[in-house]
C-alpha cells in the first residue's frame, strides 16, 4: 500500500503583486465554515447580506448587484457578452492589457469595435473617447476604471455623461478600484460594473461581483437573441440571486462565506477611512521608492494607490529581484503584463495589505536586493504618514 | 458609529442532498490556508499535483486535465461550446434535467440538436441513441453519465463506440459521477468530461474538473471562428494550465487548496475503495427506506449509489418534511427538479458524507417525520452491513 503523501502547507507569503492580495485570518477562517446547501434558508440569508454590502461599496440602488461564480474576468464576460448583439457599435477604452482583454471580448460577442488607445502608463484621452462615443449609433461605452497593468486611474464620469447623451449604456471594469478608492456606480451613471474579490475587498479570488442598472437589463431582456452564454446568462442568474431562488447553479458557498467576511470588515471600517488607508499608505511607499532612487511610470495625477509601477532600474533582471523577493523576504511583487513585460514591477497594496507594515517589508527587501540603503527608504516612508 | 454586525457563523448541517456534500475537517481547513500568488511555484507545484489526480480519478492520460474556475455548469459550457460549431449535428440523450441543460447549451453554441429522450427515472435507450448517431453526420454526442436529477446510470461505452464509428466526438457529463463510480476515460473512448468539485470528490463547490481528448483538442484547434466565450476558451486556458503559465485569469486559490485535499484523501482510500464505500452506504440506504415502506423511483439495474430519489408518499408534503428534517434534524435532502418537483426526495451520500452515520441519521430522521419505526428501518440498514 502507498504512503498517504503529506498534506500540502502553503508558505506564508506577503502578496504584494496586482492580486490575489493577503487576506485577513478572519476572511480565511470564514471559508473553513462548515458547508450549507445552496438553497438553505441561513445561505439565502447570507446572500441578501452580501447583496446588500455589494450595493455599499458599489454606492447604488441596482437591485441587480451580485457576486458571479467567477473570477473577475467572468464579470467582464458576462457584461459584455449580454449588453452586446452582433453588429452593435462599441467604444472600448483600451489604457492597458485589461483594456485591451475588454477589447478582445467585445469582438467575440460580435461588437463592431471602435478603440481608443492610450499610451501605457497614461489614462485615456477623454476628448477623443467622446468624440468616438458621439461619432456614430454607439450602443455601448467600456472601459477600465483603475487599468491593473499600468497603475492608471481614469476619471468615469464625463464619458458616462457623453454616453447617455447618445443612450448608449456604460460598462465600467472596477476590478482593482472596488474597495480601494470611490467607487459611484449611481452618481456616475454606470450601467454595469464588475469587480472581482481578491484585490481591494479583501476576500480570496473566485467571485466577481456584478452591478447592472434598469436600464441594462431591459437592454438584455430586449435582445432579439439570447446571450451567447448560458453560465453567465444574466437572465438566469436573477432567478437563484432574486427573489425566486431557482436553482440556476451550485454556488461557491466557501467563497461567499469569505467576501461576506470581508465585506463585513470593509464596511466596519467605513468605505471612507478603506479608501484613506489605500492613499496614505500608497503615499508612504511612493516616498519609500523615491528616496531609494526609483521612477515610477504614472504622473501622481494618474496614479492609482492600491497598484504602483515601478520602472526596473537599467541593468537590472527584473525577475531575478522578484525571485530572491519570494526567496528571501517570502513577499511577492507583480512583473509587467503585455507592452509592460520585463520593464516594471508592480507593487500592490490591497485590502488587508495595504498596512504601513507592507511599505516597510517592500521598501526593506528592495533596498537589500538592489543594494540600497533600506534606512533612507523607510525614513521616508514614515515621515510622510505624520 | 454603528455597532459592528456579528460575523456570520453557519448552522453545522448535514447536507444529504444531491451537492454540495458536507466535507472533511481537512478540507475545509484547507482553504483556510494562506493565499499564494497564481504563479508562485509553490502554487505551480500544487497545479501540477491536483491535475496528475485528475487523471487518476478519470482515468485517462490526457494532458488537458484541469479544474476549471467555475462550477460544473461551467464545465459543462466550456466542453460544449468550444467542441460545437454553428450548424454542426449534435445528439443529446436527454434523461433528466442536466441532460435538458446540455440540450439547451448546444443550442446556443448553434448546434443542430437531435434529441433522444427518456422517461424521468429511466436511462436513455442505447439503441435509439446509436439509431440517432448514425443517422446523419454526426459531429458531438452528449449525454449524463449519472443524471442527479433522477438518479439513474447511463452506461457509456456502448455509445462512445457508436460515436467512434461516424468521427463524432463524445462529451460525458461526470457531475455525479465522479470518485463514486467507476470513470475510465480513455478505455470509455470519451473525448471530453467535465465534473464538480462537490459532489463525490469531496471539496466545497466552485471547480469544475475537465479533461480533453488530443481529437478534442484537434477539434478545437481547427475551429473556423474562435469560440464564443473568453473565459470558458480551453486554447487560452491552456496557456496557463500548461507548460507556459501565462496569465489568463487569477485561479480560485482557496479552492484549488480545497480540492487538492480532497483528492488526497481520495487517493488515498484508494477508488475502488471509495467507490465500494458508496456502492455499500447506498445499499444500506435502500433497506432501510424499504423498511420504511418508501418506494424508490429507479429500478435497480440504473440506480446511482450516490443519489438515491425516493417517491414522495401520497398525502405527504414533502417541502414540509425537508423544513422539519433541517430544522429539527440539522440535515438537509434535495427536493425534485423539472417534472419530478414536489415527486420526490433526493438523497446523496458523496465523499465524506457517504458513511453509514449519515445514512443511520437520514432513516431515523425521515421516520420520526413520518411517523414510522426508526428501529425497523436502522435494523435494516445495519443487516446489510454484516
Amino acid at each position: 500500500m502507498p504512503q498517504p503523501r503529506a498534506p500540502f502547507v502553503a508558505d506564508d507569503i506577503l502578496l504584494l503583486g496586482p492580486g490575489p492580495s493577503s487576506v485577513s485570518g478572519r476572511v480565511r477562517q470564514a471559508m473553513a465554515q462548515p458547508l450549507l446547501g445552496h438553497l438553505d434558508p441561513q445561505f439565502v440569508a447570507l446572500m441578501d447580506r452580501v447583496q446588500a454590502d455589494l450595493r455599499a461599496v458599489y454606492a447604488t440602488q441596482n437591485a441587480y448587484t451580485l457576486p458571479l461564480s467567477a473570477t473577475g474576468s467572468g464579470g467582464m464576460e458576462a457584461c459584455l457578452f449580454n449588453l452586446i448583439e452582433p453588429g452593435d457599435r462599441v467604444v472600448v477604452g483600451v489604457a492597458g492589457y485589461f483594456g485591451e482583454r475588454m477589447r478582445e471580448m467585445a469582438t467575440r460577442a460580435g461588437g463592431e469595435v471602435v478603440e481608443v488607445r492610450a499610451e501605457p502608463g497614461r489614462s485615456l484621452d477623454v476628448d477623443a473617447l467622446i468624440a468616438a462615443i458621439l461619432g456614430g449609433p454607439t450602443k455601448v461605452v467600456a472601459f477600465v476604471h483603475a487599468e491593473t497593468s499600468t497603475g492608471v486611474l481614469q476619471d468615469p464620469l464625463p464619458i458616462a455623461i457623453a454616453a447617455a447623451e447618445v443612450g448608449a449604456l456604460v460598462v465600467l471594469d472596477c476590478v482593482t478600484s472596488l474597495g480601494g478608492l470611490p467607487v459611484e456606480l449611481d452618481a456616475w451613471r454606470i450601467d454595469a460594473a464588475y469587480s472581482c474579490s481578491q484585490k481591494c475587498l479583501g476576500a480570496a479570488p473566485g467571485l466577481s461581483p456584478v452591478s447592472l442598472s434598469a436600464r441594462a437589463l431591459a437592454r438584455v431582456a430586449a435582445r432579439a437573441r439570447r446571450a451567447p452564454t448560458w453560465y453567465f446568462d444574466l437572465n438566469l442568474l436573477s432567478g437563484y440571486w432574486g427573489g425566486e431562488r431557482v436553482y440556476h447553479h451550485t454556488a461557491p458557498i466557501s467563497m461567499v462565506y469569505g467576501l461576506a467576511a470581508a465585506l463585513e470588515e470593509a464596511l466596519d471600517e467605513g468605505l471612507g477611512a478603506r479608501w484613506q488607508r489605500h492613499r496614505q499608505v500608497a503615499q508612504a511607499l511612493w516616498r519609500g521608492l523615491d528616496a531609494l532612487g526609483l521612477h515610477l511610470l504614472v504622473a501622481p495625477a494618474q496614479r492609482l494607490p492600491m497598484l504602483t509601477t515601478v520602472r526596473v532600474p537599467d541593468g537590472v533582471d527584473e525577475l531575478a529581484v522578484r525571485r530572491a523577493l519570494r526567496a528571501r523576504h517570502r513577499l511577492e511583487l507583480g512583473g509587467g503584463l503585455g507592452a509592460l513585460r520585463g520593464k516594471v514591477w508592480r507593487i500592490g497594496l490591497m485590502g488587508d495589505g495595504a498596512r504601513l507594515a507592507s511599505v516597510e517589508r517592500v521598501l526593506a527587501a528592495l533596498a537589500v536586493e538592489l543594494q540600497r540603503d533600506p534606512q533612507v527608504a523607510l525614513a521616508a516612508a514614515r515621515a510622510d504618514l505624520r
